[in-house]
């Protein structure tokens, strides 16, 4: 951190949606000092340009990533494509930045498993090990300590949310787990694709990746963890036609019947800033979380089965990607974890 | 059946979505000739006021209801908020007319879980009996000879044509099913409702009704004749920021991994005129149906648990009300059973 | 003609929206035998691939523009990029076709003007002259006697049927004419563009190309044959974050206060089957006419000013690209205008 | 203002989009304290129950108005119907308080007027005189020094900022002024109307009020002031499906065709906070604004006429209303006028 407790951050790819709202909090970040944004197919152009709404906010320009302006930096985001922050991490821990990678570099254990489903081999294996998976309301110790932040992807943030404390709490079967997640389509990021054209989506909806999503590893990764034991998911996402939110909706059996659910998730996160438990009956809006670090939960024993619902919410771009990042650099920098994350959303 | 082979028509409620749609493919059914619309709010105004889509299609007025006027009908389809049907249906059954109920007044067969889910005892409990539930892939042979057709709901419709080939089949467990549905907002009625207001709606996502659904006994209903036993199903409904289709995402836990899932809908289906299963590896789109009578279907079996997942959309107008009343029409007058149901819908 | 009385359809070109919509309008149009669906780049995959609403409708693939296949069809539309048409039209003609076409090649009868706007010579400016505008309220006797049909623009179509009628009759000055057009996002085309993602265009609303649009010369040249007279005409036009739909809100400062404007419209479309003058002091909606070929019109003296306001709404893919496309190839062959356009859209 | 520097706040009427986004904003104002939110028909409940952007952020339940209550308050905002402010203001005002209107009492200076365009005699056409329009870009040394503002509404503001120097200016004729403008939904208010139902309105674009707006002798008295003289203004509003923001797309004769238009935009604005004057050639997106208190503009001349085209964009619920009503109250208290409206809007 610099003499005066600026913390100087760059961030590398800030040309996605993710970079976006990265740059968005990080400017009105009241501990932060934006120094480099960099991009290679933008170099030259304002920040601005691209994102009219940084217009008088964010003055920098894209300039191509530089080793030696990033190193100077002290906190180094990476809101690229999986497979660039691997490359380029070793450098920027060696001299001395922390890092925290948006993408999904560092956020499996297992090299074997990335190379399954990254489709190619983990370039640094080595800092697998050492990186701290940024889901603070599970690791928040080990991220203080971190050098090396894999900020957790937008589904397995509200899955793990929503299904961590039954699994901790030994209430549900380990087995037979179903995440059925909806996201608005500003997950998909923000590139010329016909898939995500606005005619292609507005006024429809559908799953994907029925077949196999990359976050399902990730999630299933999270909870074993909580479950203190392998856990058996299926997961399929779908496609909603809204821009921002994420709602996961999290079945699992029950195995103590008698068990209050409520009580388990509101004693689980009380202490916790960013997680809400709503009243017994709620339903959790996206748009109630929309622009801000939140997920809102709600747990549900529907008549008919005998499963328990956890119902999660969160905003992709920012408890699922940007806002969590802030969180964990606060977390790294000893800062209030809530520090340029508290303002409530617009609604409508 | 008039002398020249026109089915006299009567729409009563013609004031709601289901309603409006219903008098869209009746007014372009080669076979038909409407000829009453009654709402009592809105009697003495053009129909083509309130849809403006149908002006110079449909140039009936509102009338109140009037029980001779429905009597000389050959058909009444009842497009009422539920109750209504139950109260007029046994006169106008006397009179021998055809009655098609498009709400839940005839779909469950016990009147005590009639109570029980709509608040109050059932009328004409003895019609529970003779009514036909109007899903012609289960029952096409008894609507052919009804004289009273319980259309089914929006949800049950796809749920239940998702799920019952397997069951049908026995290859997954009866117990522990799980339908996560998705609903456009056109399912919620039209109405002058806060809930529904663009602005509540317009960029968000939420489950609803999770701690219950009327239409849970009636998917379970079905879904049990199919299995030939009772099933365990936990159904959590959403509301999608769009104005049609509805999306079921069905799980059940197989019983025969081996089973091939795929040869064994596109088999129970082949012969369905408005059934179409998709090639393998699918995801059907709402879009794909939208205007349309066609329910899309597609299964997949994720990796990391032991489930099935059937994927299932509809237009929750058409397949889901209207299209679906016309087809179980053209069932009950022996006329071919796609007649005025065959146009492609638009897209996008 | 075939021999027995069917049209053999061509499109060249089916892999945008408007070619999707002129797909779905000739499958179910009862004189039309589609033969022949072109692209070069989607070659060998089934048209319902890309456009799941015809999965079962049209079963034709998509294959490389062969010019003998072509030349074998009655009637070939082209629903390609501006460019394509002008250079294989002359030897479809030769050969006894007729020729429609969707794209702006034939619009401008001014070789220079084309030139200038679309920035490259015109490939054969004889035909130009040949070519009669497709605008069936303004040059109906000239269609039906055709071989080559420029098909309008969707702007120019509903500025055209707004003003149009004032012109004619000179109740308005030709001078200080004002259109500010609305369009959905479907009138951009079916392409990976990062302008039309979702996310750049959900929720948000704005202008483009008020520094000048390819459709101002063509509506000026509609409107100064109406007036007999050059005009002068500002035109902005606008994204609307919907799918479907062009309102063009026009102004024109009134010559003869005393005129009856809504007479005056009434009068010149009472035998037009697809204008729909609305009653005094309507304001007609784009969803009216979502998925048909109508164009709805109202007529206003807003106070506070002295300018005629006429509002009018189309379907940009139907009476602006494909229906009105459809509607010239009746009057070419001697067809009933109306037929295979009759449907209601749907509604909501 | 109480003795430790903070404003004791009371909003009347905060159950509508207004209100909701007043307490958002002042939730966070460091200079305010919200110590009541009046409401008769939600007296009881929590105000984060309507709005659950607010859990957590607003602790408040809205309580039934009492005079005593709100006479305690340094500052009472009334986001009230038309009809409210000017029966409890004069006594607010004799104890001490300043009080902003965000309703349409105060804003026409002329008592028959007000009668004409809201249907019945004004309550108190003395204070007429007193209240100052709440535009800061116009008349920010009044703003001051008043007890008494009328927040201007949203319609009027755009179309202000964006003629208003040309005006002023005289480079543009007074007479034949259009105002074309487009609103997202949320402009119409928070009820459970049926034209505003999120099936009525999505897909779909309409004009509205072409007979004649409110906003139409608003825009005509500011327009006026900084004209110095009368002004002859053709108004005609649309709706948008999107939730926030509006389009003013506004056409003036040019007077003197060689004037540098797009200086003399950024020479009037140069020195404002909230208004953001584009680059040459620019068009505003309504999504660069929202949730901000910005006006942006751009300015254009089109081909084909001889009309200056200014294009504005604000976020209705924000400068249309909340924002603004924000940025008069630290005008009147002498804070810092971009005290707690100073962050980036989320985009996408």
């Amino acid at each position: 951190m610099s003499g005066n407790g600026v913390i100087r951050a760059a961030v590398v790819g800030g040309t996605g949606y993710t970079g976006a709202e990265l740059l968005r909090l990080l400017a009105s970040h009241p501990a932060v000092r934006l120094e480099v944004v960099t991009s290679r197919s933008e170099a030259g152009r304002e920040v601005a340009e691209l994102f009219p709404n940084l217009r008088g906010r964010v003055a920098l320009r894209y300039e191509p990533p530089d080793p030696g302006r990033l190193a100077a930096c002290d906190v180094v985001f990476f809101a690229t494509p999986n497979g660039t922050a691997m490359e380029a991490a070793p450098r920027l821990l060696e001299a001395g930045c922390r890092v925290i990678d948006l993408a999904a570099d560092f956020r499996l254990r297992d090299p074997a498993q990335w190379e399954r489903w990254y489709g190619r081999p983990h370039a640094c294996p080595a800092l697998l090990e050492e990186a701290v998976y940024g889901l603070p309301e599970l690791h928040r110790e080990a991220i203080r300590r971190a050098r090396l932040v894999a900020n957790p992807g937008c589904y397995p943030t509200a899955a793990a949310l929503a299904l961590l404390p039954l699994l901790e709490a030994g209430v549900v079967e380990p087995e037979g787990l179903v995440v059925d997640a909806k996201s608005g389509v500003s997950g998909a990021g923000r590139q010329a694709a016909l898939a995500t054209q606005y005619c292609e989506v507005e006024g429809s909806f559908k799953a994907y990746a029925a077949g196999g999503h990359r976050h399902l590893p990730e999630i299933t990764q999270t909870l074993a963890q909580g479950a203190g034991r392998p856990v058996g998911l299926t997961f399929v996402p779908h496609l909603v036609p809204m821009v921002r939110g994420i709602h996961a909706t999290c079945y699992a059996r029950l195995r103590e019947p008698a068990a209050d659910l409520q009580a388990l998730l509101e004693d689980r996160y009380r202490a916790e800033p960013f997680v809400d438990v709503l009243p017994p009956g709620s339903h959790p809006e996206t748009r109630s979380v929309r622009g801000t670090n939140l997920c809102r939960l709600a747990v549900h024993r529907p008549p008919g089965g005998h499963l328990a619902v956890v119902l999660a919410v969160i905003d992709n771009l920012v408890k699922g990607a940007a806002g969590q990042a802030v969180q964990n650099m606060n977390l790294l920098f000893g800062l209030e974890e809530t520090l340029g994350l508290e303002g409530a959303g617009p609604l409508p």
